[in-house]
C-alpha cells in the first residue's frame, strides 16, 4: 500500500529505479504466493515472512484509526508487548459458528488462515499424500485434534466406541474420553522383535457400536506403524469412519506413501498430524487432512468458539521459511541422521553386549537393555542433558503389549535433529552405560 | 544471571554503582513478583515484561547449547521468525497427562504457567470473587473451556444432559455437543423489557439425567444475567454440578459480587471467563476458577495432550502490564463510559422516537428499533466502521426467547472501549438512522 | 510492493475490501509524506514509522538477492543483530565526495536522507525561522557540526580567527581548534543579575583575521542569549561569516523568532542546532540551516567520507512521531513547566533565604546559593538522582565572565521534561539545602 | 539482576535446577567477557548480544524511574521506535571534554564504550599487530578519523603540511583540508604493472613544514600498498608523525604483518582502520590503534562534543558475533575467494584476449581492458547488479599516477564476499564484455 510511485523527483531517477527493482525482486515471493497459493519452491527470508504477517495484521479492524468499536470483543489489547506476542492478530480465528469461517472483524486474520490452509493442503499433497483433497490447520495440537475428529465421527455414526490398536500414549485416550466415547483397545503382540497389532484383531473388534477406528502411523519401536492400508480397507468394507493419527509422519517419505496408499485403497476420513513435530513450529497446532472435504468441515464445526491465531501464524511462518526445497533438504538430513544413528547405536550395542531391535521404523532406533535398569538409565541420561530418549522396562506403559521380551532404549532421528545431537547422545549413552554397570 | 559484580574496575566506581542501582530499581518489580506471586500493584513497563519472558524462555532445554536432543518433539523451530512468534516458548504447556503439570523439558514454560495461574487466582479473588480458591489459565477460549468443564462434570455424574438457561450464543451449545452431551434448553420469557429465564423453570428441568447446569452472567440486553445465586442453591440442593459462564464478567464489579455470592450460597463447580474479553489479550484463552480445587484439576486433566503456550503468555503479559491499579482504572473508565453510553443513546432515542430498554446490564445498553429494519441498520452501521454493535429483529437468534416485543440494537461499553468510541458510534448510528428512515 | 490486488477470491470480497480500506487508511500518512515532503500534521504511530524505514532499507543493494558484490564496502554485516542496530541501513550516508550526495549503492539510505533533510527544512521554517531556505541533518552532534561550519567559513575567508562571545562550554572551543583555527574570546560582563557579552566588544574584535563570528542563543543563566540580530548586522557590515550556535533553541518559540529576525536583518551563514536537544533523538546528530544554500553545500562537502546513517534515521523517526501538533504540544508543556519551575524555585528560594536571578531565559531558571558550597550541593543533588542541574561557584568555568556576583544553581525546564521531574527536582533540592546547611 | 533464587517452591526443584543450569550455561559467555575483557573464542548467538546490550542500556539514568531530570540533554527520546533505533543508548558517548571519557549520566553507555575499546585493542593485537598497545573505537568512519589523527599531529608539531603518497581517494584529502592542513602529494609511478610511490620520493618530501606522513596499506590495483615499514623508519629518523590509513587491512593477515613490522621498525603514531570494511558493521565507525597511548588520547580529545553511540554499539555487536574463530574463518574464506577470483578472472582474461595485472594485493585482482571503454563497461556491469567493481581509464582519477599503461577493471574478494558473489560477478563481466565488443 506504500505508493512508491510518488517518490519521483526525490533521489536521482536511476538510483530510485534500482531501489524499486530491488524491492520488486524481494517482493516477488509474496506475489507468487498470492497468485499460486502454494508452498514456495525456495524458503523465504525472515524479513519477508515478517512483512507478510505485518501487512495482514494491519488489515484487521482493531488497526483502523477510523473504527468505533463498541463490542465486548473487538481486538483491543492491554499493551504493545501483548500485541507483539500475537504478531498483531488479536481477533483469533474462526467465529462462534465455525473454526474455518472468516472472522468478520478481521480480514487479515482471515487471510492468514486462508493461506495457512492452502499451504497445509499443498504440503500434505506434495510431501507424499497426493490423494488428499484438502487440509486445514487446527489451533490445537494432535490430541485435541483427534478429539475433534472423533466428535465428527460420532455425529456421523451415532455410535460410541473407538476401536484403538494399542499405542501407549495418553493423549489419544484422553481425546476419546473428552468427547464422551469409549476406547476398545486392541492389544499389541510380539512378532520377533516387533510389536504389532494384528489387523485381524482390529477387524474383529469392529461392531455396530463402532464410532471410528483410530489407527497410528508413528510411535516408538518396538511398536511398528499400523498397517493403515489394510485397516482402511476394513473401514471401507465395514462402513466405519477411520481416523489416522499420523502424528509425526509427514517428515517421512515412506510413511506418507503408506498414508497415500491407504487413502486410495480404502476409507480414511481424516489424517491428523502435528504441526510442531512435522513442521518445527512451537507446540500447539495440528493439520487435519482428508480426501473427504465434508468431513473436514465437520471437524471445523465441532470446535466451540473462536481460537488463538498463534498456531496458525506459526505454521504459516514455518512453511514459508522452509519452502519445498528446504523441507526436502531436512528430510534428506533426517534420513542420513537415521542411518548414522543406527550405525552408531549398533557399534555401541556391540561394545556393551546389547543389540539393536529388528523393527521397521523410518525415524527411530531401539537397542536392548538386556541387563535391565531402564528407569535409572533413562533418568541419568536425562540428567546428562539428553532429551527425547525413552528407556523402558518390558512391562512399562509404552511397550504397547502385555509384556515385551526385554528392556530397551530408543532414540529418534527425527526431522530437525542435528548430526551433532546424534553423535553426542550416543556418546553420553555410552558413558551412562559404562557408569551404571 | 549476568554477573554484574564482575564489572569492577571498568568504569569509575561511582558511575558503575549508580548504574547498578538503576538496574536494581528497575528489577524490583520482578523481585516482588517472585516473592509475592501476586498481581503487582502498579503495572509493569513493556521492557520489564519482555525481560521476564525472555529469561523464562532461556530456561527451556531447547536453548541449552549442551543438550543433545533425540526426541520427536524437543522444541526445535523452523527459524528465528517462528521462534519470535512464540516469544521463545517452543515446548507448549502441560504434558500428555495433564495440562497443569510442568513440562519436563521446559522449566521456563512451566514457570510461565505457574505464574500465570497464580496471577489468575489473585485476579479473580481481588477483582471480586474472594471465595474462589484457585484459578487456572486455559489455552483455549471460553467455548472450548466450557467443553472441558462439562466433560469433567460428566465424569462426576455419568449423566448426559446439560440444563441450559437459554442464551442465543453458538459456542456454549457447541461445547455441549462436542463432549457428547445434550442441551436441555430452558427458554427465556419477557418481563417488562427484560428477557429472563425463570429460576423455577431451571429447577424443574433438573433431573437424574442432569450432568450440569450451565448458567450465564453476561450477555446482551434485553437478556439479563441469570440469577446465579439461586441457581447455585438449586445445584447444591439437587446435588448437580454447576458451571457458570462468566464470559466477560470479571471486568464488572457488580457481576463479580454476584459470582462471589453464588459461590458462598450454593454450589459452583467452575466459573469460566474469557481472557481476551476481561484482560485484553488476543483471543484464545480462558480462566477457569473454582472453590473446588479437585474440580479444576479434573478440567486440566480433561485436556488431551499439550497445548500452545501463547494464550498463557499473553495473559501473563496483560496482567503484568495492568497491575491492580491499572485494572481498577480501566474498570472506572468502563463505568464512566457505560453512563456516557446510556445518556448518549437516550438522547438519540428521543430524537428518533425510540427509547432505551429498561434492562439490568452493567456493560451494555439497548435501544428500540421500533420501525424494524434491524438487519439493514446493523449492516450499514458495520459498513460505516462501527464494530461490535448488534441490531436484531424480535424473532432473531439472539433474543433468547420465542419472540421479543420489538427490534432493537445494543452497544457495549466494555472494558477497553474508549470514550471516543462511544461518541463516534452514537454519532454514526444517528446518521444511519437518519439515512435509512 | 505487496500486490494486494492478487488477493481476489481468497476471503469474501466484502471482508477483503474492508481490510484493504483499513490498509489504505493506515498508509495514508505515508502517501501524504511522499506527496508533500513536509512534517505531518499529526504524529505517526510507531508501526508506521517502522514500516517506512523497513521499506527504505529494502531498497539498498545489500538486500538484493540478485546482486553480486565484489567491493570492499558493499553493505555486508556480521549478523542480523548487527543489522537491526542500524535499522537495516548498512551503507551509511553520503559518498566520499559529499555528505549530501545520494549513495549510489543505497537508494533506500538516500531516500532516508532526502526526507530527513526535507523535514528538517520544514521543521526549522515552521517552528519559527521562516526566512531559512534549507536545512540538512548532519550525522554528528552540535560540536562537530560547528567544526564543519567553521571549516567552510575558513574556505570562504582564508582567515583563521573565530570571534567567540564567551560561552563556557568546551565543545565549541574544541570545534575551533579541531579545524586549525584560533578563538578570539570576547568576555562576558555582569549587568544586574545577567551576564552578557556586549555587542560593541564583539564588533571591536572583528578584524581582517576574522574567519567567522560564532554566536550562541542558548546557554544557562546568568549568561543571557547573544543579541544575534545585532551581531548579524555587524557580520553583514564587516562582511564576515556568522555562525549561530542555536544548540537547543528550536524548542523555544521566542528564540526562534530571534533567529528569524537575525537572518532577515543581517548576515547568518549557518544556524546549527542539536537534534537530540530539540527533537528528542539519541545524542549524535545536528541540523544545519541557512538562508544561503551554497554555504550549506560547503558544510556537507567539508565532511570527509561517508557517515553513520543512525543520526539521520533517528531524526526522521522522531519528527514523524511528533508531527506538527505533537511538537507544538511539547512546546506548550515546556512553557508551562518553565512557569512552574520559576514559581516553585521562587518559593524555595524564599524559604532558604535565597532569590531567583533576574535573567532572561525561556528555558532555564537560576537561584542564588548565597552561602556558597555550590560544588557539594551539586554532587549531593546528583547523588539523590537529580540529573541536569548545574550548581556553580562564582569563579567557576560556566559563569562566562571573570567573576560573577554569587554562587548559584540552575534547572532547565527543557522540552521533554515532565511536570513530575520539575516537582521532584525542586523537592529534592529543598532536602539537600536543608541537610547541607 | 533477576533474583532467580526466589523461584524456590514454584515448579519441581529438579526441573527448576535444570532450567537454572541452562541459564548459567547460556550466560557463561557474558561472565567470561566481564572477566577477560577480550574477544570471545567462539562467536555469541544474537540473543546473547541483545541481552548484553539491553542490560547495559538499562543502567543509563534515563531508564531510572526514580530520576528527576531537569537538564537540556538527559536522554529523553521521542518514542519507543526512536529508542529502539539506538538500542536504548540515548546519551551518546563521551562528554564535551573527551570522547573517551565515561558519560556521567550513562553508566551503561560508558560500559559499552569500555568493552568496545577493550575488544578493539584485543582485535588489533590478535589479528596480527601485537606491537599495538591500545585501540579505541571512533564514532566516525575512516575519513573523519584521519582528520582527528591529523589534528592531533598538528598539535604535536605545529606544522601544516601532510606528506601524502598519492592514493586517488577523496576522503583522506578532505580530512587534510577539514583540519586546515595542506597535502603534499607524492605521485605514483609505474613499475611493471604496479603503481608505487617511491619511498625515496616520500623521504624527499619531508621538510620542517611536515605535520605528518599519511601512508596507505590498502587500495586498488595497480596501486600497491605503501612500504610502511620503510616510511616508519623515515618518520622516526626525521622525527615526524606517521599516520597509517589501514582502511581495510585488518582482514588481511599479510597486511597486518606489515603493520606490525612498521610499528616495530620505526615511528607509527596511529593506525586507522574502518569498522565496516574490516568488521562488517554498518558504515560509520573506525578503530584508531597505536603503540603510543598518549597519541590516542589526543585523538579522542580532538573530537568536539559527544557522539552517537551507534558505531560503538555496532562494533561491539559485530565482534561478539564473530569471536576469534569466526573471524579467522572469514579470513580463510577471504583467502580462498581471492584465489578463486584470480583463477576465474585469468580464464576470462584469456577468453577476451586480456591479461591480469601482475600486482601485489592480498584482496583485489585487476584485469586489463586493453580495448578501452572502461566507463561504459563499468556502468553496464553496475546496471547488471554487480556492485563494488571499478573500471578505470588509464588517465582517470584512481590510477594514482600521471598516466597508467592501460584501462583496467578490478574486483575485490574482501572479507564477507561470498563465493557465489565472485562466480556471479565474473559471469556477468563475461556477458558484458561479450556484448560491448
Amino acid at each position: 500500500m506504500i505508493p512508491f510511485e510518488k517518490l519521483k523527483d526525490t533521489i536521482p531517477e536511476d538510483l530510485l529505479n534500482r531501489g524499486l527493482s530491488i524491492l520488486a525482486t524481494e517482493s516477488k515471493p509474496i506475489k507468487l504466493l498470492f497468485e499460486q497459493r502454494r508452498i514456495p519452491q525456495k524458503g523465504w527470508k525472515d524479513p519477508q515472512i515478517t512483512q507478510l504477517l505485518t501487512s495482514f495484521a494491519l488489515m484487521d479492524s482493531d488497526k483502523d484509526s477510523k473504527t468505533a468499536s463498541v463490542g465486548e470483543r473487538t481486538g483491543r489489547v492491554a499493551s504493545p508487548a501483548v500485541s507483539r506476542l500475537s504478531a498483531g492478530f488479536h481477533h483469533g480465528i474462526g467465529s462462534s459458528g465455525d473454526l474455518a469461517e472468516p472472522q468478520p472483524k478481521a480480514a487479515g486474520s482471515s487471510l492468514l488462515q486462508y493461506f495457512a490452509n492452502k499451504l497445509a493442503t499443498d504440503a500434505i499433497r506434495r510431501f507424499g499424500a497426493s490423494n488428499i483433497k484438502k487440509a486445514v490447520v487446527l489451533p490445537v495440537a494432535t490430541g485435541m485434534s483427534l478429539a475433534l475428529a472423533l466428535s465428527a465421527a460420532r455425529d456421523l455414526t451415532g455410535a460410541n466406541q473407538v476401536v484403538f490398536p494399542r499405542v501407549d500414549h495418553k493423549a489419544p485416550l484422553k481425546a476419546v474420553k473428552l468427547v464422551g466415547l469409549n476406547a476398545k483397545i486392541v492389544d499389541g503382540a510380539v512378532f520377533g522383535d516387533a510389536v504389532r497389532v494384528p489387523v485381524g484383531e482390529v477387524e474383529k473388534s469392529v461392531s455396530k457400536d463402532t464410532c471410528a477406528i483410530l489407527s497410528t502411523t508413528t510411535f516408538f519401536p518396538p511398536r511398528e506403524p499400523d498397517d493403515i492400508k489394510e485397516i482402511a480397507k476394513i473401514a471401507k468394507e465395514k462402513n466405519v469412519p477411520h481416523i489416522i493419527n499420523n502424528a509425526y509422519g509427514v517428515q517421512s517419505r515412506d510413511i506418507m506413501k503408506q498414508v497415500n496408499s491407504a487413502v486410495a485403497a480404502g476409507r480414511v476420513d481424516a489424517v491428523i498430524q502435528s504441526s510442531d513435530k512435522n513442521f518445527l513450529t512451537p507446540v500447539g497446532g495440528a493439520i487435519a487432512a482428508s480426501h473427504d472435504e465434508d468431513f473436514l468441515d465437520k471437524i471445523c464445526r465441532a470446535y466451540a468458539g473462536r481460537a488463538s491465531a498463534a498456531p496458525v501464524t506459526q505454521f504459516l511462518a514455518a512453511v514459508l521459511s522452509f519452502g519445498v526445497e528446504g523441507y526436502e533438504r531436512l528430510r534428506d538430513e533426517q534420513e542420513a541422521n537415521r542411518r548414522l544413528l543406527e550405525e552408531s547405536l549398533r557399534r555401541l550395542a556391540k561394545k556393551h553386549s546389547e543389540r539393536l531391535l529388528q523393527v521397521y521404523d523410518p525415524l527411530s532406533v531401539a537397542m536392548t537393555l538386556s541387563k535391565g535398569n531402564a528407569e535409572k538409565i533413562g533418568k541419568t541420561l536425562f540428567a546428562s542433558r539428553v532429551t527425547g530418549a525413552r528407556a523402558l522396562g518390558k512391562r512399562d506403559f509404552g511397550v504397547c503389549c502385555p509384556e515385551y521380551s526385554t528392556d530397551y532404549i530408543n532414540f529418534d532421528a527425527a526431522i530437525g535433529v542435528k548430526r551433532s545431537d546424534v553423535v553426542l547422545a550416543v556418546e553420553r549413552l555410552d558413558k551412562v552405560l559404562a557408569r551404571l554397570r
